[in-house]
């Protein structure tokens, strides 16, 4: 996504406290914050928030947490929460690399990952948010049985995280080549970039990984 | 692959003992009928034989066995096998429904399944190679720790056995959507299907499913 910088964004996620969250200021866990024992499902890289929105409109009894480092994307997804006056979302504005200062908070349930950047080049797997580096840093953060449900429209990353977490001890299922035809499409939530996408005919991957207990 | 009824074939089929078991004469376990303990890969359904026949030349220390049903085709894999003087290949000219009844002639270390029909109409689900009912017979033969290495041209037939096999209790690795342009290409032995079919650019699709011990 481009991303036109905008003055002032900062101050202004900075004033929202109830949707944004310096994570270097969060004292509580994630229970006293939402102020209910739900579980706990996180979006890493938000976009513009459609999907996290949506889902915490569909489903009250969860809590979700979208993290974003971007200041202006996390913008438009506050802007969202805000609107929509959703109790049940909050965003941490952060490096997702900088997950594991929060694992003490309260472990999440689940992770979804919609279309990371692939980092098409070897030389910068390192940086997909597939890679072993990344993966235990989820499993920090999962609940034993906590999942992770990916999708991307790009072939050479869904072959990539698939090898890699079935080289983990998680237990794969609802792996579709192509989610808007399979059965699994009911349930989706198209993201921006997703609808965009897939009017050009193009197909989506997407996999579960559920931690083995 | 369209098939032309030869008369005679089944006759000169019998007439290779050294190549082409009869089922319900195998008294032998593998071992003995190969006069080795060399670990035994088998091939459920072999085409036209040149991938098992080509495993065969490449590695003497393995036994192969090519589970065939149709007899003009089985007749092809001979013929090869005897221009050959392949010593570590037979074929069992049999339907792989009624390899239980060889569970006991001992164990396999791994199976290939090689562009399997993949009857795409749901009501013939249970007809497709990498259905339940299937796996759970390939669990019968094979060792503890034993391989299924599936390759096919047919997306919708590869969605739904690698879901089937992570269903189960298999390790999943070496998993491509494009099998000619990954990593594993180099190893590669192509079937003449599989040459014919690329040839127009299609992708080949391609996992290994280990049992988990």
């Amino acid at each position: 996504m481009r991303i036109r910088r905008k003055p002032g964004v900062e101050e202004k996620l900075l004033a929202q406290t109830q949707y944004v969250i310096d994570p270097n200021r969060l004292q509580q866990t994630w229970s006293h914050f939402f102020t209910n024992d739900h579980p706990v499902h996180a979006e890493l890289g938000t976009g513009k928030g459609r999907f996290i929105t949506t889902l915490a409109q569909r489903n009250p009894d969860v809590n979700y947490v979208g993290v974003e480092r971007v200041p202006e994307v996390l913008w438009q997804c506050v802007k969202k929460a805000v609107d929509l006056n959703l109790r049940n979302v909050a965003f941490l504005w952060m490096d997702v690399q900088d997950l594991p200062s929060l694992a003490h908070k309260g472990k999440w349930e689940r992770i979804y990952l919609n279309f990371s950047d692939p980092w098409p080049k070897r030389r910068h797997a390192k940086r997909r948010l597939t890679h072993p580096s990344f993966l235990s840093i989820y499993e920090q953060l999962l609940v034993p049985g906590g999942e992770i449900f990916l999708k991307t429209d790009n072939a050479g990353f869904f072959e990539y995280s698939l090898n890699q977490v079935a080289d983990r001890d998680y237990r794969l299922r609802a792996i579709t080549l192509n989610l808007h035809e399979s059965e699994w499409r009911e349930d989706n939530i198209m993201t921006e970039y997703e609808e965009k996408f897939s009017k050009k005919g193009q197909p989506i991957y997407r996999f579960e990984a559920r931690l083995r207990t």
